[in-house]
């Protein structure tokens, strides 16, 4: 059931994405990490021509019983009323991915809300929310591997080469601290932060509910069975759709802390899925440094961004496009008759 | 003859900026330095609708005297062949430029070579290079006048509201570590780097030759007669352009080590300046990171370039637009009816 991820590694082809780029008009190394985003780039896509071809940003959306818990500055409806905003065209991703050319998809993979039928939501929703972990399991196995099956589903049918991902969900920071507690061995402390704004009281609150949790759940600790526990229905599908794209050989656009417990998850089934991934930035969100650290994840952007929704992704877009342009359209000392260096 | 500028400070407008920014459907702050970055382009505009319109950036070239020391990895002729490669649309600044919808002058401000008549090329050459300020002054001071009027001119008759700086001048980073030297007294050691690729023994040797040259022309410590003996004339003309520029409100993208040289120039004549600068990127140069600190200044990007030519402030232009468009299109929580934080 899980997609087979093959690593991207090709000594060949390296040395002639090498050659490739350290012949263009510049001293050698000069583009500094759009090179090596280059190099990864044209591994993924098994070519030294890069193609960015129509991008699109996947936006989970859906509930958490945790929120019974008081471990969220804003109330649950804020997630239905995200995504309204969302398919009205007015959030900070609708801005962000218009601007820089990016399809934007919006799944409801379980939001405690009826949307009725509505254009340009896709409908994928597994329950109305999960269930509060504090109390008992998230999901059953079942809910998870519907919510995996969907993610795969809707990546495959992706026509793009590129796929980032986003997400919405009042209460995901606490079940994306519970991921990262359990698959790393983090402390709690370490991976629990203000996620939309708590006060430092809040944010004890929510590592203390997190802690009484990870206790009671001590039984759980293969991946899918942590991601069943404590995972939320957007972070389950994205991890599906996260492992197909990178069987399929898409290149994937991480955004912050929760879109990176997904991919954790993800890791943990299929390491070489990390060969796939384009880590977008580091988000101001308080585990999310350590948890890229963990990944071996360095960010293209630091902007102390914490807004989630695939904000970061959208905005890492245009670097992955630079990328692409200056193997691409650049011209070589050779074509453009300069001198190379005398040294 | 040096323009004056004025502060940006306006409390009202600030708080009316933060209000239109902490109203945005997001939680608070959670954009980050996308957000100060607006709150910065609006005061610079003098209002809470932000406008970039028809950036530009201009790529100011010219030759250095100071090449005779043997401080450069690549032949003086490098900067008139690069000077094609952007006139033959094959340099990395013409892929980042046309791929972030950037228009983009190249200014012989005073390349050692006769391009005749060329289509695109913006002819304002002062003299064939500066004369090698190992030995005399690189410029006298009315050459220097001539460079900064020059720089005025050009900026004066753009019509977009930000201008983007970039250059290309064999030579130039051992101008700029004088320049840093001697402006912000910074040891020799810590103002000269690789450049386009020295070896370790060829930075030991460039920064002897900058340490041999200050000692020669100790006198020199107002910032024109500095700008006049250890300028180039590309730096001379950009601090112009950046006084004409920031006296006119249009915000400064400011590049790399070479670029900044060219501010702290402008800084040390107009302190003001800086409120009108948005520092694109660190760059892998040596002195760079120092030089972005003894201005206070935060860059938005740090990816390692090091290629001068503005490649960093196209890099960067796609985050103003961000700036500005999540301020002019995003909803409020009351436009879109979105629940505000509970606690």
């Amino acid at each position: 059931m899980i997609p087979k991820i093959v690593p991207i590694a090709d000594a060949a082809l390296s040395q002639s994405l090498a050659d490739a780029i350290n012949n263009k008009t510049k001293p050698l190394g000069s583009l500094g990490r759009l090179e090596s985003l280059a190099a990864q780039l044209g591994l993924i896509q098994r070519s030294t021509r890069i193609t960015i071809d129509q991008p699109a940003i996947l936006v989970f959306a859906a509930d958490h019983g945790v929120v019974a818990e008081g471990i969220s500055a804003f109330p649950q409806d804020v997630t239905w009323q995200m995504v309204e905003n969302f398919l009205g065209d007015g959030a900070a991703i609708n801005v962000f991915a218009r601007q820089n050319g990016c399809a934007l998809h919006v799944v409801d993979a379980g939001v405690n809300h009826d949307f009725g039928k509505r254009a340009g939501l896709v409908h994928r929703k597994v329950a109305n929310g999960t269930r509060n972990f504090a109390v008992e399991p998230a999901m059953s196995a079942q809910e998870c591997a519907t919510a995996l099956e969907h993610g795969m589903a809707l990546a495959r049918d992706l026509p793009g080469t590129v796929i980032g991902f986003g997400e919405m969900g009042i209460g995901n920071t606490t079940s994306a601290a519970a991921l990262m507690h359990k698959l790393t061995g983090q402390p709690v402390a370490r991976c629990v932060g203000a996620g939309t704004g708590l006060t430092p009281d809040g944010v004890r609150h929510k590592a203390d509910v997190v802690a009484t949790s990870v206790a009671r759940h001590a039984h759980a600790t293969q991946p899918l069975e942590v991601l069943a526990t404590f995972g939320g229905f957007e972070i389950a599908m994205m991890a599906g759709a996260m492992l197909k794209a990178a069987e399929l050989r898409k290149v994937l656009l991480i955004d912050g802390f929760i879109v990176t417990s997904a991919l954790l998850v993800a890791a943990r089934l299929q390491p070489n899925i990390l060969d796939y991934c384009v880590f977008s930035h580091c988000s101001g969100e308080h585990g999310h440094a350590l948890l890229l650290e963990e990944l071996g994840a360095r960010p293209l952007l630091d902007l102390g961004l914490r807004l989630g929704e695939g904000t970061g992704s959208a905005l890492a877009l245009p670097l992955l496009h630079a990328a692409a342009n200056f193997v691409n359209e650049m011209a070589t000392f050779a074509s453009a008759q300069v001198s190379e260096r005398s040294a």
